[in-house]
């Protein structure tokens, strides 16, 4: 349930403010160069500071338990952990049975009976993502020469993102984005017809991320309004390079060999500054809830970093998957 | 690769063109009614012959082959097969070599290295569905009373439905579509945190469709646009009904136990009637392709019954895990 | 629940006084050539009608309904089926209430609440081994120059076969026996360490098999006997070759070269001439019961081309998987 | 490929002399107690200083990382992790080039090119076992009242065992042993007709354990020397009881609510003092080893508590996918 992947698989634990958090990379092939400084590029892009997210810093300092041997991985099992060390031992006891709208202490109260860790988000925290990044370094390296790169396209539906932050950040609000990735160079014929297409598997992936709302490949909701004789990507050459490339690089679910492009939907940070009106869980009366502290005014920023590795992990995992095909397809078909 | 879900699991097989198409399901819970005729009324959803779609009339008798007994399913695998009988005997073999711009020709070619079944789309034909739609009406029943219903928003970026079909049809043109599912009452409790998020194992199986681009949940991607002030939904009341529903009933990857409201992007047809560019993958050279026959002007028509056993399927999964936690939750937790 | 493996994936359905049983089989590497002969001689091992055997003849006719075009596979699902014609239609009626002892038609009812289909065994019945072996068929293509092989051992304790066969007949008795499996040659690295170790995934295939007891690699249950000073196998060369093979061709739960080398026991046939007690479930009373009919005096006569299918579909998902470890060790250790 | 289980779902990681060994489990139940204090008596059991296992002594403290709140489980993934203190800095560089007859020195170095930690046997150590019996502790609280037991049958042949062992060591050599595994009360029910039977299951997870050669479950091996009519287990009572238990308490791969038993063959320590031929990997040469230090004269004594820990996760793996199914037929089949 917390795990994805078929060859390149990773499985996630941990909690907010909880001991630690932290994930398990299992598949990834032995002899990858491997130290503590590959992360830091990847871990500061999603760390907060910057404008428009929160001034918490978070020490994110991984260590690497197993499956490193002398600078490289091993072939075996290759865990990161981030032990929690900035957790404020504030009382959190108004959280248990008040839930915060936009947020799921109330959908994990239910489905873990009230026993969950509901502090911080708990398990549900984005500081779980710090796990996803760590494993994208290592899923990176593996699909390279393939390069995947997410960026901003919009916040608060405007382009001028200076200006869009500032204005919530006055408002006391907050605001959402919309993030565009890029996947290449990719070699055709990764991913399967059905349930294991590219989208498929890729959407998978990122809807694990949290406030992703939405998602959608090359042409996207705007395929809905064309005709097919503006849609079809007309093939130019024996290499399969099409003339435009509204299908995102994917046709039946398989890569076409073109650049890999999606864009995905963020929420506006749940938390702002209003008063809203919650339940009580505990009295089972209406109540006005704050939350307190400081806030992302757009969490959308922290988030390409973290679809880029989510991206990153399942173009591993195709990868993977494809040398054996591949092998298998030379060797004994004659 | 050709299977999906955890405990409710399909499996499809099949070519368009070949002998037959069909689907496995297992983890079917033992003892619901089940004969044939439970299959027509979403049989004859998908079916061509409506304004918009093609004319080729397929005889979608389905048999089963297995896990039935005396009118009940009996908890072994159930197969349902569909043997094709309208597959007319003329010369694929231009397909072999030009693949069509916007098909899986040249991905498959790629894929399977020149021996996948090319007739009429072969393993990645839309006619696959079949099995799908098949599985969907056993997920239906599983899932009662909870109801999943999709229908057609919009076809060619307009509401008025015929008016956008017959101006493509004048053009001999295809037009995409956008469609709305909303699957209701839901109990609060459904999926899990990160990699098996409602969204996450939804898109999974809604992309495993036929040309599908694009899909969002609740606010989609209008929450990208959107502040947090307006976006977070009000908690109302003690069973978690909002005030609004933005989330579309997904709070951090958790039913909510508010409808689930998605909707996805559905390409326009591939095949038009336009002469296109595309390659002779045998010489090597480009050349000029018309892809004969008939077509539906609307692919988006068929898919709203597809949609809905996607959805079903995944709900009934999801459904099927749940009763293990609750019942060990209240065992234990004492 | 009904499938097997992670790359070369197996689905079975099926019952055996039903309309049919078959295999899905998907991950075959595209390419392979097949035809409808080439079951015929591993089917015919598999028969009843030698000495020791039910005169039963069944026309195990496969029908390749889909994945396999122009005499080649194509790299999608294949599916075998096997229409069922030589169900007499008598009464089965007794059976639903009256569990025979050693079978599974107390369990089967227990499991699926009555619903099960319990003519002949249903889902339980060793006819559903028929895919097993039409899967092999296509696994041993894809392991050659791998070679398997299993022959019996030894029947009713006994290695002259013939005077055992002849001996339990005149009682109207029925005996186990014991099946030797071999593998070779096998290429070192298969495998892994935990919970994927050849011993592990080969025995969870292996006891898929009915009336399987007991599995032993190499020394096996003689190595609770021994020294270390004697079971250590030496390493006599740089390509691994061992003096002795105690291990069974497995070191840590992977392949180390040599001959893979497994033991199985086969129980007695639990239909035989006497009458039992057992009891009646509609009742809930005890009673006799006297199993009609013709049974095989000896199943484990049956048996050796089941383990070999068993093992092949092991291997060939073991070796597909290992196409990418190397290749990527290869492309990214430098 | 280093995790287990469809719902109780496990995952290891650690090497013998690297940072840490631990384990991640998923898929527990919220609201179970649980404390540090609680593994303590299966982790002595594992111990090694008694007589025949070797004085090492590891401190052995499990931190319990995530999934835990408030002394309970709380749903979310639990992960328990062993920080290796005990390993000696001694120069282990010998060890790369010269694989330990019997060991996994030559099989791992093969299978991950050189780059596995081979310190002490690295990932493939039996340390990696003590995840297991954590993940052990909290299934036997999931599954019970069923309770698991296994002990030691006979060691080296004999069931005397203090006197096996003292032979043994006097001529500085190891010795092997059986394991017999009981498992009662179980419900009837639980485990799939094929892949997925209880002997299937359990075989499989048995096999992960290091230095097991052999499983047989009930009558096992000697089923193959018996009758028919000697072996059937006579059903003596509306809830399944039977007469004798040849079954080991499943039919069909059923649990049929008798006793499940099955016996384990455990192969001696293969470290013994005497000096081995074995291959230098480096040169191509043959040399003598001497491998050093202190030995288990017989490793089966610390492998009940494992044998235990792995049943009991897959009783509790079966246990929890049971509920649904019984739920759902319960409710559905009126």
């Amino acid at each position: 349930m917390n795990s994805f992947g078929r060859v390149f698989r990773v499985s996630i634990f941990g909690e907010s403010h909880g001991i630690s958090v932290g994930i398990v990379i299992d598949g990834c092939p032995a002899g990858i160069p491997l130290e503590p400084g590959d992360f830091e590029a990847d871990f500061s892009r999603r760390k907060s500071g910057a404008k428009g997210t929160t001034p918490r810093k978070e020490p994110d300092v991984p260590r690497l338990m197993s499956g490193v041997f002398n600078g490289r991985t091993t072939g075996a099992p290759l865990m990161v952990l981030f032990e929690n060390t900035n957790t404020r031992s504030r009382d959190y006891s108004q959280l248990k049975d008040i839930p915060r709208p936009g947020h799921a202490d109330y959908t994990g109260h239910v489905k873990f009976g009230g026993y969950q860790d509901y502090r911080g988000g708990g398990h549900f925290s984005g500081r779980l993502t710090l796990g996803l990044v760590a494993a994208g370094v290592i899923a990176k390296k593996i699909i390279a020469p393939a390069r995947v790169s997410a960026s901003i396209l919009e916040v608060g539906g405007s382009s001028d993102i200076e200006a869009a932050l500032e204005r919530a950040m006055e408002n006391g609000d907050s605001i959402g984005g919309i993030i565009q990735c890029t996947i290449s160079p990719v070699p055709a014929g990764l991913g399967e017809p059905f349930f294991d297409s590219v989208e498929a598997v890729m959407s998978h992936m990122i809807f694990s991320i949290p406030a992703i709302k939405g998602i959608e490949f090359g042409s996207g909701f705007r395929a809905a309004k064309m005709t097919g004789n503006e849609h079809n990507d007309n093939i130019l050459s024996p290499d399969g390079t099409t003339e435009t490339n509204y299908a995102g690089g994917i046709n039946g679910g398989i890569s076409n060999g073109n650049e890999i492009v999606f864009r995905v939907a963020v929420k506006p940070t749940s938390s702002t500054h209003r008063t809203q009106r919650t339940l009580n869980m505990a009295t089972g009366k209406m109540v006005d809830l704050t939350v307190e502290g400081r806030h992302d005014t757009c969490i959308a920023l922290r988030v390409p970093v973290v679809v880029e590795a989510a991206a990153a992990m399942v173009m591993a995992d195709f990868m993977l998957q494809a040398q054996e095909v591949k092998r298998i397809n030379e060797s004994k078909s004659e």
